[in-house]
């Protein structure tokens, strides 16, 4: 329908994910009218993006140009606690909350039978190396409460028992500011599970 | 928060419109994990739409490498019809309606006096240069049903009616399937005030 630089981009925006085909023609649309350095801008960043970035070789998660991510260099963190996210996003809603001062370890996913995606398609390996050189106290396990991550902290956990190291799971239940009539059956029963004595 | 060259592409998708800080890094991440191939598309489809993507010279719809665009250059097209609108995509609206077979003219915009968009910001004197050159013989005007498209539409009934062409402009009222509980005033009032007789 549009002309074929126009109609190329919209398709190219259209594949991203959440984005439909009304909202990759305003994309495109937009950056029509705005001046040339705007795309140019957004072009180059792309480009720059995927040369650019590389993976922490300690903890995974996103570095740029195969450095140790700035976390893993901060000698003020407690290096004997680590933090065990499924994707770097992940690890910046911990950091953003304050409460975790020690290392992290990103697995980039969760393991899915189902989708074919097992140990060996996460940095489990990574993980595993980090361990058994020594110094780690607590793994924490910081995984989403799905299927998904209960199945890989459950394997997690079968790995990192034996080898002398404490592994925790993040604390399921309400929502801090939430609405008990509002909670589904399966938070409030984890809450109940999880409860705690107000004795202590 | 995340390395530079991820950040700076989370940067520029959150300048885009209606993608939010959690929406910009989600498109980033995406990227982050797809095929080198599918960035470098997005890339260079961005920078070639820039490069490559005029305006038609007859019509000022969208169009590419300064050529005129198809629909001014069809044939089988009724070109006493000008059917006027705002922007490119309200064209493709219009088209997809298969209820139009002349030419159309793109405004690029509507007259807003509080914004400061008057006539000269928009393509009107490439609409009366259009009608001057004769053969014309109605213009429709499909302008948006709000403030800005109806100060425009009686803005271009004044100077295109004293050359003699006729000017319309298309129904507003009640869309069809709709439900006339939800209907809000305005827009009954308008379909009202445009009722048909049914004897015709």
């Amino acid at each position: 329908m549009y002309p074929e630089p126009l109609q190329d981009l919209i398709d190219e925006f259209g594949r991203l994910p959440g984005i439909g085909p009304k909202n990759a023609a305003r994309l495109a649309f937009h950056l029509l009218r705005a001046g040339r350095d705007d795309a140019e801008h957004l072009s180059t960043a792309i480009a720059e993006m995927k040369r650019r970035t590389t993976y922490c070789p300690v903890c995974c998660s996103v570095s740029a140009d195969g450095a140790t991510c700035a976390i893993c260099l901060d000698d003020r963190r407690d290096t004997t606690l680590i933090c065990v996210v499924q994707d770097p996003r992940d690890l910046t809603v911990v950091e953003k909350s304050g409460s975790f001062s020690g290392r992290y370890h990103v697995l980039h996913g969760a393991m899915n039978p189902l989708e074919g995606i097992g140990e060996a398609d996460l940095r489990i390996r990574e993980l595993l190396i980090r361990v058994d050189g020594g110094g780690v106290g607590e793994v924490i396990l910081c995984l989403n409460p799905t299927v998904e991550g209960d199945v890989t902290g459950m394997h997690l956990s079968r790995l990192l028992v034996p080898r002398g190291v404490k592994v925790t799971k993040i604390a399921s239940g309400v929502p801090v500011g939430g609405d008990l009539e509002y909670a589904d059956e399966l938070t409030l029963g984890r809450a109940i599970e999880g409860r705690r004595s107000l004795d202590a």
